[in-house]
C-alpha cells in the first residue's frame, strides 16, 4: 500500500510541487537574501521581517494555532456566491485545481475555482525589503464574469514577543494610514521607531479595511471574513486593536481574459529628521518609490528573472549529475539551498523557531559555513569576523549573538566547551575555499577585551581554551554541553522551571567529553597545519603536542572495548559505556573520534563503526544513543527528560548521522556510507511523506528512533545544521570534491555499483568539469587523475587562475 | 435610539446574564479561591493554572486570536447532523436559545438546539483544586431522542511561556495516560514536575481522544471537529505534538428525560517518593479521591451549595440600600467580587493580561487590600506581610514580586518612588478595619537584610525613603516613575525596543512629584497618627516635623496658580503648568494633595477641584491629563508614546478618579461626587455597552478619553485597582462609612436629592444597622447619631463587642 503522496520533485523549475493544502505540517519556503526574509507556507501563511524576526517583524503569526498556520498573505476571490483562498486557504472551499510551487526565492500558487483561474507569485526582489505578490486572474468561462478580490495582511506590532504579551499596552498603539491604494502601518511610528510598512497595489481599489474586526466580523476566523461574505469593504480605519491591511478590487474579466495584479508589502527606514510630511502625516516618498518599480507584470517578471538568474548562478557553483536522481537533485538544488536559508537565518526563524527566543548560535553558524563557502564566500568571511568578535579573551564563547546589535547573548548562557574549536573548522574551510589567508591577520577584538588582535589570535585561544581546560583523565571538560545541549552533566536540575541552557551551575573540573576530544584532535591538526601553512613553526609543534596528548589521552581513557566512550560525568562515572545499563553508546564521539582518525591503524575505528550500525542505526537513520533513558537521571539532564526515541533521548539527530557518514567514507565502506545518507535525505523518502510530517525537499533536526510511539516522524525542518554537513559530507567525502590549500582534491568513496559520475564545480573563479569514472566497481580506491587532458600525479588538482575552465578526469583504480 | 444590548443584571441571583455569545470582546468571569483559578467566558473558553499563571497552567489559551478566546472548557453536542456548543461556541450553530449567567464564583450556560437543552454550571468547588463542569441534558421533544456528547480540552504544557515559544522542545515532550473514563495529562513529570492533571466524568464513555489533530482533523479549528463531525472518537494516544483530553459519550434520552453528567479537570500534585504506581504508571490515588467528592450531580449541588453560602457571607459584611439601584448593585455585589478577584490575581491574569510577564505588584497589591480588607481580613494580614518581606532595607520595594516564591522580581526593575508610601496606607486600613495592632510588631526581614525587625521598622523605613529622596524644592525625587508608570522624566529613550521600566536610566537627583508629595503628606499624617496611637511620641514629633515640612514645599514650589503642579523633570522645568503647552493640567497631583487636606483651608483644593472639572472631566470621566501630548517628547517617556486619548495620554485612568471624588466629598460637593462615580462605574453605563466595548459589570482601567477616535470605549478590564478605589470611595467617603482606630465613623456625602439610605456592615465581629436620614436635602452635614436608640456625640460610633448587632440611625444636618 502507498501511502497518500502530497507532493513532488519538478526538477526542471527547480521546484517542489504541492498538490494539496492540507500537508501533515505546513510546507514552507522562505523568501528573501539581504536582511529582509520572508517564511510562506504552502498555503501563503507566514510573516516577513527586516533583519531581526523579534523586533521587525511586520506580519503577525500565531504559531502552535488552531487551526494551523493562521496569518498570512490572503487573497479572498469571490464570484457570484463562491468565495475562496488564491492560495488554497483559509477559506475552507474545496478548488477545482490546487499547485503550490515552491521555487528558489519565490513561491507560487495556482488555483481553479467557478471557471476563475489564478496564479499568485510571491517573492522578495534581489536586495530588496519589500515582498512582492503578483496576482494573475484568468476567466476560464466563455462568458465575462465578475470577480471581487480581498486582499488581507495583519500587521504585527513589529516587537513580536511584546506583540503576543503585552495587551495592555498593545491594544492601545495600533495607528495606520490610508492615502489612494495604498495602506500605510505606522504603529510607534509617533514615537520611537523610524519604519513603517505598506501594503500597496497597482490598481484602483473599492474599498478597504485596516480594522481586524471590521473586516472580519465578530468572531470570525480568517475563514469567513464578513466583508468578503458581504461583497464590501467597511473602509475602517483601524484605532489601536488589531489593525490590518485588506484591499478590495471588483474586476471584471471577459471569456479568456486575464488581468495581472502586483501587490507590494514594503518595508521602510528613514532617518529621523526626515520621518515626517507634516506633523502626523508619514512621510511617504520612499514608500512611492518602491511601489513604482513594481506597477506592472513586466516589471514583475524582469525581477523574477533576475532572481532566477541570481540562484542558478549560484547553484551552478556545484552540480553533480550521478546513476542517481535523488542523490543529485538533493545535491544540485534543495540542499544547497536550504545551506543559504540556514546560513542567513541561523536557527533564528522557522515554523518551529518563533523567531522570538534564539539569537545567532556561535557554533551553529560557524557550522553553516561549512554548506555555504562555496556560494557566497564574503559572507561566509564576514560571518566569521562577527563570530570572532564575540569570542572572549579566555577563548570561550558567548552561546549565542543578537543579529542586531551583533553582541552576545549574556541571557543565554555560556560556557558550552565545543563552542570555540568550531571557528577553527569554519575558518580553514573558508581559507580552503577561497585561499583567502588575509582572513587571519583581519583585526578583531574579544567581547571583554576591545583592541587590535588578528582573527589568528582568536583561532590560537579557541585552541589554547580546551587545552586549559582538560580534566582528570586529560580530557576536555565538558562545561555546561558540549555539542549535545542536553547532555548536561553539571547540572542537577530538580526545578521543572528551570532552564538547563541559563542554569548558575555549569562547570565542574570533573565532568570530560570524548566529543570535544575528537573534535579538538580533528580540527585540532587542522590548526597544526595551519599554523604550518602560515610559517607559524614553533606554535605548530606545541600546538601538534598538544594534538598527540589528547590522542594519547583518549587511547588510554576513552576506548570502552567495543567504542569510544561518550563522557565522563561529575562524579568520575563512565558515560556511554557497556557498564550503563542504558545509553551504553553514543554516536557523537564515535564520529568524531573515527573522523579525527583515531583508532584507524588499529581496527578501533572499524569495531567503534560497526558497532553503531549494528546497535544505533535503524531504517529512519542513526539515533544518537541506546538504550534510550526511561526515566529522569538529574545526572544527565535534559537528555533524560525527554520520552524515549524523540530528541536527544534515542532520536535521530540528523546533524551528526554526517560524521558516522564521513567516518564510514574514511573506512572505504561506500554502500554503507551511501545507505545512511539516503536513510534521512530528503529526495531519498518521498514515500514516506506522510509518516515524515515534514517539508520532503529539505532536513529536519530530528527523527523519531526506534523506541518512539512514532518512528520515522521527523521535527523541526529548515533551519537545522543537519543542511550544512550534509552537502559538506555529500560533495567532500561521498563526491570527494574537497577543497585544499593547494587546490582541489579528489578523493569519491561512492556506491560500488556506480559507474561513475559528473559534477561541474566553481572553485576561487574557476570552473571544474569533473568526471568520475570506476571502471573496477570500487567505493574508494586510488584516484588516476586527467587535468585538461594531461595526467598528473596524486589527487590534488593545483589552483587554477581566475575565469579558467579545466576539464577533469578521474578515474578509480584499486590501491595495487 | 438605543445601542444593542447584551446583557443585564439578574440582582435578585446575584448574577450578570448574558443574552449573546456575540459580545464586543469576550465577558469573562473568575472562578477559584484559594490558590486554584480559572478564567471564563461567555462562551466557556479560558483557562486554569495553580498559584502560577506562567508555571502551573493547566489549559492552552491562545490571547490575540484569530477568532477571538480560543481555548476553552468545550462541549460539543449532536443530536441528527445538526453540532452545537453547550456554551454558544466554538461551533458557530446559531442556537434556539443562549444564556451564560456569570455569578459569584461560577458560570453557567444554558443553551437550546434540536429540542435538546443544557444547562453547563462551572465551578471550583470551595478549597479545591479543580473545576468541576454539571452538564445537564434535557430533551425537549415528545419523543425519544440520542445525542453524542465530545468533551474537549487542550493541555497547556505546564509552562505558558515555554508553552508558546519553544517548540522544538515541546512538540516532543507531550505525554497522556487513559485510564477508563479518566484522561490523565502527564507532560514532564517523568522529569522534574510532580504534578499532573486529570480529565474525568461520571459516566461511561463510547471513546476519547487525546491527540488534537486526530480530535480536529487536519487544518480544522476547534468549530468543526473531525470526530465530532464523524460522530466517533479516534481513540488517539497523543506522543507529543499537542496532547488534548476528550470524551465521547452517546445518550438515549426519552421524551422529556434529563440527565446530569459531571466532568471534573482536577490537578493533583504529590511528593517525589509517591509519584509512581509503578514504572512508568502514574500515582492515580489522589485523582480518584476527588473524583469520587463530585461522581453525581447531588454531590455537585452541595458544592455549589457552599459556594454560595460563601460568597453570600463575604458580600453581606457590606450591604447598602439606597434610592439608587445602580449604585446598590455596583456596591453589594460586582465591586466587592471584582475587588477579591483582583485581590487574589492582583494583575497576573486576565483576558488582557497574560498571565506571563507580571508578577504581584507592590503597589497595586498594597492598594488593592484597601477594597478587600472588610471581607477577609486575615489574608489581608498575610498580603501585607508578604509585600513588607520583600522591602528593600533602604524602604525601597521591587516593582513586583513572583507568587510562587514571594521574592522581588529584579528583572522588572524597582525605583518606583510612591511604592513604599502605598504600605502605610495598606497597614493603616487594615489596623482601622481589623483592630490588630500586632501586624505592626510581626516580625519581617528586608530582601536584602533577613534579620528579625517588626513590621513597624518597615514603615518607618517606607517613610524614611521618601525623606532621603528629596530633590531641590524639597519635593520627593519621582525615580523611575511614580503612581503613572508612564511619565518617565529620568529615562530619555530612543530604542524602540527598550522598555521603560527595566532601561537602566532609572533616577535623577532633580525630578520631582508633587503627587508623592501628596502621597506622602496624606500618608505620612497616617503614619503621624499611628506612632501617637502606639506611643511613638518621639518619632511622631520627628514624622509630623518632615509631613509640615513638605506642606510648606508644596505650597512654595507646587502650586501653579489655578492648580497643583505635577512635577519637576530632570531638567527642573514644569510638567502640569498653565506654561506647558500639552500636559498643563494632571488629575494625580489634584487628586493626592486636595486628599492630603492640601489647600482645603485656603480654597486652592476647590479652585484645583474646579479646574478639574474644567479642564479634565469629560462625560466619560476624568482624563489623566490635558491637553493631550500630540506627539513623542523623550522627556516625558511612554505617556508620549501613545496616541492622544488612550492610556495615560489623556484617556480616563479610573484608577484614579476615585481621588478626585474623595477631593469632592472633603469638599461636600456630593452631587459633583456622585456625578463623577456615575461615569465610570459599570452598572451606570448599561446603555453604553457595545461602545464600552469590556464587560459591563466590572471596573476597566482605561476609557479613551475625548481626543480619542473612540471616545468612551473601555480596555484592560477586571484586574485594576480601580475596582478597590472605587469600593474604598463609594463606601467609606460618599455612604461614608469608615472604619476607624476607636470604631466606626459615619460621614456620608451624597446625592442632595437623597432623602437617606440604609446598609449593613460588619465590624470587627459586629455587625451596625444603619440607617442615614437626609431631611434637609444635604449633601454633607453634621451628623447626629443615634446608638440603639441612644444619642451620643459626635459621628464615630464606638468599638462594639464581638457578636453584637447595633441599629444606628445617622442623620444629617446643617453644621449650626
Amino acid at each position: 500500500m502507498t501511502e497518500q503522496q502530497y507532493g513532488y520533485f519538478d526538477d526542471q523549475h527547480k521546484e517542489y510541487v504541492i498538490t494539496s493544502p492540507f500537508t501533515p505540517t505546513p510546507w514552507i519556503n522562505y523568501l528573501g537574501n539581504d536582511g529582509f526574509y520572508g517564511l510562506i507556507s504552502n498555503t501563503a501563511g507566514g510573516y516577513c521581517f527586516y533583519r531581526d524576526p523579534k523586533f521587525r517583524r511586520l506580519l503577525r503569526y500565531r504559531y502552535n494555532n488552531v487551526p494551523a498556520d493562521q496569518g498570512g498573505r490572503y487573497f479572498y476571490l469571490k464570484s457570484a456566491d463562491t468565495v475562496w483562498s488564491a492560495a488554497g486557504r483559509p477559506v475552507q472551499t474545496e478548488l477545482d485545481h490546487y499547485e503550490c510551487r515552491h521555487g528558489l526565492g519565490y513561491s507560487r500558487f495556482i488555483a481553479k475555482k467557478a471557471q476563475i483561474r489564478s496564479e499568485l507569485t510571491c517573492f522578495v526582489p534581489l536586495g530588496q525589503t519589500a515582498e512582492v505578490y503578483r496576482l494573475e486572474l484568468t476567466n476560464l468561462d466563455a462568458v465575462s464574469r465578475q470577480v471581487s478580490l480581498f486582499s488581507l495582511l495583519e500587521w504585527c506590532l513589529w516587537n513580536a514577543e511584546d506583540d503576543g504579551a503585552n495587551f495592555q499596552r498593545n491594544l492601545s498603539t495600533g495607528e495606520v494610514e490610508v492615502d489612494g491604494n495604498v495602506i500605510y502601518h505606522k504603529t510607534e511610528y509617533r514615537e520611537r521607531r523610524n519604519h513603517y510598512a505598506f501594503y500597496g497595489v497597482n490598481h484602483p481599489i473599492r474599498g478597504f479595511d485596516t480594522d481586524r474586526d471590521s473586516f472580519l466580523g465578530p468572531y470570525r476566523g480568517f475563514d469567513r471574513p464578513l466583508a468578503v461574505e458581504r461583497g464590501q469593504a467597511g473602509n475602517s480605519l483601524a484605532h489601536g486593536w488589531s489593525p490590518v491591511a485588506s484591499h478590495h478590487i471588483d474586476l471584471q474579466l471577459q471569456a479568456g481574459q486575464s488581468q495581472t495584479l502586483v501587490f507590494v508589502l514594503g518595508y521602510v527606514e528613514l532617518p529621523n529628521d526626515q520621518k515626517w510630511a507634516a506633523p502626523g502625516v508619514i512621510n511617504k516618498a520612499p514608500a512611492k518609490d518602491l511601489l513604482t518599480r513594481y506597477d506592472s507584470a513586466q516589471k514583475c517578471q524582469a525581477e523574477l528573472d533576475r532572481l532566477q538568474q541570481y540562484w542558478l548562478s549560484q547553484l551552478n557553483k556545484f552540480q553533480i549529475e550521478t546513476p542517481d536522481k535523488r542523490f543529485d537533485r538533493s545535491l544540485n538544488i534543495w540542499n544547497q539551498y536550504q545551506n543559504m536559508v540556514t546560513f542567513n537565518l541561523s536557527r533564528s526563524a522557522s515554523f518551529y523557531e518563533s523567531g522570538i527566543g534564539r539569537g545567532m548560535g556561535f557554533r551553529d553558524s560557524n557550522q553553516d559555513t561549512i554548506g555555504f563557502a562555496h556560494m557566497v564566500p564574503d559572507k561566509v568571511r564576514e560571518r566569521i569576523l562577527d563570530l570572532s568578535a564575540t569570542q572572549k579573551k579566555d577563548g570561550s564563547a558567548y552561546h549565542q549573538y543578537q543579529p542586531l546589535t551583533k553582541k552576545g547573548n549574556a541571557n543565554i548562557g555560556g560556557n558550552f566547551n565545543d563552542d570555540p574549536m568550531w571557528m577553527v573548522l569554519s575558518t580553514v574551510n573558508y581559507i580552503k575555499e577561497s585561499g583567502d589567508f588575509s582572513i587571519l591577520e583581519a583585526r578583531v577584538g574579544f567581547d571583554d577585551e576591545p583592541g587590535d588582535f588578528t582573527h589568528f589570535e582568536h583561532l590560537k585561544r579557541a585552541f589554547e581554551h580546551v587545552v586549559n581546560h582538560l580534566g582528570p583523565h586529560g580530557l576536555p571538560l565538558i562545561g555546561r554541553a558540549d555539542w549535545n545541549d542536553c547532555l548536561n552533566l553539571n547540572c542537577f536540575s530538580e526545578d521543572p522551571n528551570e532552564s538547563y541552557q541559563t542554569t548558575q551551575r555549569g562547570a565542574s573540573d570533573v565532568a570530560e567529553s570524548l566529543m570535544i576530544a575528537g573534535q579538538f584532535v580533528l580540527y585540532g591538526n587542522e590548526f597544526v597545519a595551519l599554523c604550518r601553512h602560515t610559517g607559524r613553526t614553533e606554535l605548530a609543534a606545541w600546538a601538534q603536542q598538544q594534538v598527540d596528548n589528547m590522542v594519547e589521552a583518549v587511547n588510554q581513557h576513552g576506548w570502552d572495548g567495543q567504542w569510544f566512550l561518550r563522557a565522563f560525568d561529575a562524579r568520575g562515572r563512565k558515560i556511554g559505556s557497556a557498564e550503563n545499563d542504558e545509553g551504553k553508546i553514543f554516536i557523537e564521539s564515535q564520529g568524531f573520534c573515527v573522523m579525527a582518525g583515531i583508532g584507524l591503524g588499529d581496527g578501533r575505528a572499524r569495531q567503534a563503526l560497526d558497532a553503531v550500525s549494528e546497535r544505533l542505526a535503524c531504517e529512519h537513520g542513526i539515533m544518537l544513543q541506546q538504550p534510550a533513558f526511561s526515566g529522569y537521571d538529574k545526572y544527565l539532564g535534559e537528555i533524560s527528560s525527554y520520552p524515549p526515541g524523540y530528541k536527544e533521548n534515542a532520536g535521530i539527530f540528523c546533524h551528526n548521522n554526517p560524521w558516522i557518514i564521513i567516518g564510514e567514507s574514511m573506512l572505504g565502506r561506500g554502500d554503507q556510507a551511501y545507505e545512511y545518507f539516503a536513510r534521512i535525505s530528503p529526495a531519498f523518502l518521498q514515500e514516506k511523506q506522510r509518516l515524515h510530517k515534514t517539508e520532503p525537499y529539505v532536513y529536519s533536526q530530528m527523527i523519531a528512533g526506534r523506541d518512539a510511539a512514532t518512528p520515522g516522524q521527523a521535527k523541526n525542518s529548515w533551519l537545522t545544521g543537519t543542511a550544512a554537513w550534509c552537502f559538506y559530507t555529500a560533495s567532500q567525502y561521498l563526491a570527494g570534491i574537497r577543497p585544499d590549500y593547494e587546490g582541489l582534491r579528489i578523493d569519491p568513496c561512492i556506491p560500488a555499483r556506480w559507474p561513475g559520475f559528473k559534477a561541474q564545480r566553481t572553485f576561487r573563479q574557476a570552473l571544474y568539469e569533473i568526471e568520475v569514472r570506476n571502471p573496477q566497481g570500487l567505493s574508494k580506491g586510488r584516484v588516476e587523475l586527467e587535468v585538461d587532458g594531461e595526467a598528473i600525479e596524486g589527487n590534488l588538482i593545483p589552483y587554477a587562475r581566475f575565469g579558467g575552465r579545466h576539464r577533469i578526469v578521474a578515474t578509480l583504480r584499486t590501491a595495487d
